[in-house]
């Protein structure tokens, strides 16, 4: 019996922005112990990624680590894989920025460990399938990806390598095992040897490529892999049972045949599912289970890139990143490239069983970067027309060396971002409430009972009943809502109540008049069964330290209308941040105040949601909704004005 | 009641290196007849499209079309989209020859009917989601695609225009209605009547854009649509019933609004059955008759790239157009670029329900084109090791200015190329007979007895049964038989015989000494159940004027083995092109002759391939195959030595 052949990669990620204690917690409790049990068996080769902020934060704090990795890479039992520095989805960023994010690791690795990789961790193995060409051009040449990208070419024998092509450059590519992802670090030694013998007995190789924080930061992971000794059991298996184990190197240093392949956009099977609006998850899954085996191949989920549709403010984030790209092209600097990577990384881009977007924390740094990327650019201060968002209209973008302000006529000629560039805050960064697969209490586990993250079953918090109501326009600011006059406090934050008038996700119309932006709106006020006409213009005019902000509702019927109008906020602050004073806000503790004419009601309330993440159920408070408001009522032909100014203040 | 908007785009195309006669007929019979029966009804907005093929044949041959496409451009009435000049597959053709061919259509219609194009013909409408970005760069806005490449993103509404981007660069979409594909021009008015109502009635545009050929040039059509009047009829329901057409950018200029949208590779419906293998293809048949309506979204077929898995003779096409791409852009010559860009001409890289790669002349014209552009190219004579075709194996590839021959070691050994580069001819274009899945008599039509060349059942020819034979090997050269002493050549041609070697299709290792290659294997014989070592080693040694091949067998066990050796060569020849006489074959009318030791018996037969195509089925000739062969024994640890001469010949 030919001795089995094992390919083992493991890959270690934190993105740009979590917290700390989580890189300290994460190298105490898994990272170090890896390596400290691999450096003991000399004899087992194995392949490590870890991305730019791993590196960055082991070369600073984690020496011991660090050593390990030296010493491994040095006497060859360890090969480093490359791949965008800052672990971006490399499909959804600008080409100049995949080709710096590869060469800034390829740099760093050849500087720190004296060699440049041959392999790449394609981040969360999101394959499109141009990518070929970049990846030859920066030097690379094999990655890994799962087994699922071959099922939907056709390909069933998954134990060997394939090459593909993009242009005629070459990349060679090696499936990853399902089997071997559910198998290890989970199950008994027992199980993986039977594995490890039947994938020889076809003459295959069997090959992982893995998350290494399986091995220790996964719920329950470190006392199983550590405490109760399977990972010594297992490195003990393949030392002392035969296994050959190879870098991933030596393997194609071997001159395997290589069967050529063409696959489609994929990334492993969960993601393709998570990408889905619930109700297509549901039927999606339903349909897999209808299937028979060999149709399978036929059934694809969702796109990566379709996370821009389901979360609009994963697209906000993706096309304002887009615009700073171009900027930092078009003004090359090292310092705002290296924030705009900081920015691209992938995590507060999607959200699948990590909390990922729906992490304040994650989308803050990602604004953080932009921000800090655009003031090391030539600032042209003043209004811009553009459409950023491509979606056939334009927005309005102002920009001066204090804020920013980020205007779209087209949904409801509403504050999409307004930015603080001295903190370096994006503070309308506010994820709406909406349904996910997962708010519906059933299993979706493959129904094994096994322990894998992607296995276990979560009961919903008690909470949940009162947490899932859902917003049916998006969580900007300058919303613009005619209320019936009974309507409560409680009755607007659970989405319980009628809206009267057509604006809040409208389109606007705009004129530029001098420094002011004017958005307009001809629209109609509902009460009885009734449509009267009636128009919300705004003017919005920037000066040194304030945004004057100058509303008039003309009401354009005859007949006297009724109602409650508010002027909806989302900020995102933290809860000593903020404070309301009868016609006041304060912001970022005091940092900048609106101030309200006609003595208008506050309401106030956090945004929560709840989302899922490795752990269970997070409920999580993604900002603050402010509603001033007035009631009164307007006879026919009458206007009404009012004003709000968006102003610096220097008071706590 | 609003008005039905209808956007009409019709594509017309021709491959480069199609019959003359069939550019003839295609103008008389339907082109020149479409564009007179516009040109009476100047109030008909429309789009139209040629294909560069077309366009050089017009300007040239058919003044009266060319004169007709001015005058209606002129005046506005008709729009002209842009495209790669000679039709590629965008996709798979590299970069710059992608910019090279947008430009040189954008350039023509500029210089010859005042105006560079806004849109773009998506060749086969084969979609990959990075395309925009290099139409952008094109100056390209927008394309159409099928609605089933909207329907894959989980999009319901496929009567409006969508956006999407690539690394910021935004391009638009218009979904091609499937329903009017099939309604126009095969079915009555007033069903293409009630249609347009109804997409008006929910708000919709009605757009089209499909094949002009079914306007006159598609079996049965030339009659329906103007001698029975169809088209007649349809041009008075537009203008008098109040259909507002208008062009593609007409429509766009009225600034409709446009959701973003991200799609996966697709192409047409049909398309990416026909990727499939015959068994996937069945399996998928029946998987998208199983599952309902609403979980359609999820099966997707196969990916255009698979063509060059599931027919090797593409793939070979493919990757020679590739090093030729690579070479003419290491050597820029705009003679040699276009060469290329005629090669690139999607038809003989795929098979559907049209001949494509089934038809030899096409495939000749792309072998040709690639030859032409080779020569005017800086000459490297002799001998270059590559992996052309990315298998993770060697070839050899020997060039010289009268010649080239392509090794592929990997392969039996075999010649994969043999051009006479005087003649611009690849002689070794012959393809394989393999099973299609409308070799089995199913009916693939969707079932409602239509007149669309999709739905039409066609009927085998008598003659399928004894065509329908199979190769195992693919038909190239210096392929090496052991064959039973008692095979014949009726058997050897139908494939009904027991191969005793495994050599013709098996690793040939090779070295170089001074300017011969040697391929050689340590193989084996079977006789008997039992199995003998037998090596083969031909030594390949170019010179002026001819190349000679020295085979050398070695029995390396003790028995004695008797059989008949064959080496089998496949070339593309007509008829009158080839002779046999005696141990001597010739070739190309006397061109090139090839001369063989030992006295063989020299078999010979045509390959024939039965393949399907708009007007039903063709049985084609790809090809003769000649087999010399030595019947003999070889006493153990004997050897045996053979010539094979191929020269150069100046008798007719």
């Amino acid at each position: 019996m030919t001795e089995p052949i094992f390919l083992f990669a493991v890959h270690n990620h934190q993105p740009v922005g979590n917290f700390p204690w989580v890189f300290k917690q994460a190298f105490r409790d898994c990272y170090e112990p890896f390596l400290i049990a691999l450096a003991e068996h000399p004899a087992i080769r194995f392949t490590l990624h870890f991305s730019g902020p791993l590196w960055e934060y082991m070369e600073a704090k984690e020496r011991r680590s660090w050593d390990l990795v030296e010493e491994m890479a040095d006497r060859g039992q360890l090969e480093l894989l490359g791949g965008g520095f800052y672990e971006p989805v490399l499909s959804i960023i600008p080409e100049e920025d995949r080709s710096g994010q590869l060469r800034l690791m390829s740099d760093f690795l050849a500087e720190n460990f004296g060699r440049r990789p041959r392999g790449l961790w394609l981040t969360e193995r999101v394959w499109e399938p141009h990518l070929p060409k970049t990846l030859a051009g920066a030097g690379i040449e094999y990655t890994l990806l799962d087994e699922e990208h071959f099922h939907y070419a056709g390909i069933r024998d998954i134990e060997r390598p394939y090459i593909t092509e993009e242009e005629g450059s070459p990349l060679i590519l090696f499936p990853v095992s399902k089997a071997l992802r559910y198998l290890i670090p989970f199950r008994a030694i027992e199980d993986v040897r039977a594995h490890f013998r039947e994938v020889a007995g076809r003459g295959g190789v069997a090959i992982l490529g893995d998350d290494g924080e399986k091995f220790g930061l996964w719920p329950g992971t470190h006392k199983w892999v550590y405490e109760e000794g399977w990972l010594s059991g297992f490195l003990a298996f393949l030392e002392n049972e035969g296994v050959r184990t190879m870098t991933y190197s030596e393997y194609l240093d071997s001159r395997p045949s290589l069967g050529l392949v063409y696959l489609p956009p994929a990334s492993y099977e969960e993601m393709m599912e998570w990408v889905l609006e619930p109700a297509d998850f549901d039927r999606f899954r339903a349909l897999k289970r209808e299937v028979s085996p060999e149709a399978q191949r036929f059934l694809r989920g969702g796109f990566f890139r379709e996370f821009f549709l389901k979360y609009p403010e994963s697209n906000h984030l993706h096309k304002r990143m887009l615009l700073v790209s171009r900027e930092v092209r078009e003004n090359p600097s090292p310092e705002a490239a290296r924030k705009l990577y900081k920015a691209q990384c992938n995590d507060p881009y999607w959200h699948g069983v990590f909390g990922g977007l729906y992490l304040p924390h994650l989308r803050e740094s990602a604004y953080q970067h932009l921000i800090e990327a655009e003031k090391r650019l030539p600032l042209n201060s003043g209004w811009e027309t553009l459409d950023y968002d491509l979606d056939g209209r334009e927005e309005l973008f102002f920009r001066h060396d204090r804020f920013n302000l980020l205007l779209k006529p087209s949904s409801g000629g509403s504050l999409v971002e307004f930015d603080d560039r001295l903190l370096g805050r994006n503070l309308s960064d506010v994820l709406a409430r909406r349904p996910e697969s997962y708010h519906r209490q059933v299993d979706h586990g493959p129904g094994e009972g096994g322990k894998s993250i992607h296995e276990q079953a979560k009961k919903l918090p008690p909470e949940a009943a009162s947490l899932l109501r859902y917003d049916w326009h998006p969580r900007y600011s300058l919303l613009d809502h005619f209320l019936h006059p009974q309507t409560t406090l409680d009755k607007f934050r659970t989405v319980d109540y009628g809206e009267q008038g057509d604006f809040a996700n409208q389109e606007y119309k705009f004129t530029q008049e001098g420094n002011s932006a004017v958005l307009f709106r001809h629209g109609h006020f509902w009460a009885g069964g009734e449509r009267s006409p009636i128009r919300v213009a705004k003017r919005i005019e920037p000066t040194e330290g304030h945004v004057l902000i100058t509303y008039e509702l003309e009401n354009e019927g005859d007949k006297e209308l009724a109602f409650l109008f508010g002027i909806e906020w989302n900020l995102y602050l933290l809860p000593q941040e903020w404070e309301v004073r009868k016609e006041k806000i304060s912001l970022l503790g005091g940092k900048w105040h609106l101030d309200f004419s006609g003595g208008p009601a506050i309401w106030h309330f956090p945004l929560q949601t709840l989302s899922q993440s490795e752990e269970g159920y997070d409920i999580i408070q993604q900002g603050m909704c402010f509603l001033p408001h007035w009631k009164f009522s307007l006879a026919g032909r009458q206007k009404f004005g009012l004003t709000i100014t968006l102003r610096e203040g220097h008071e706590s």
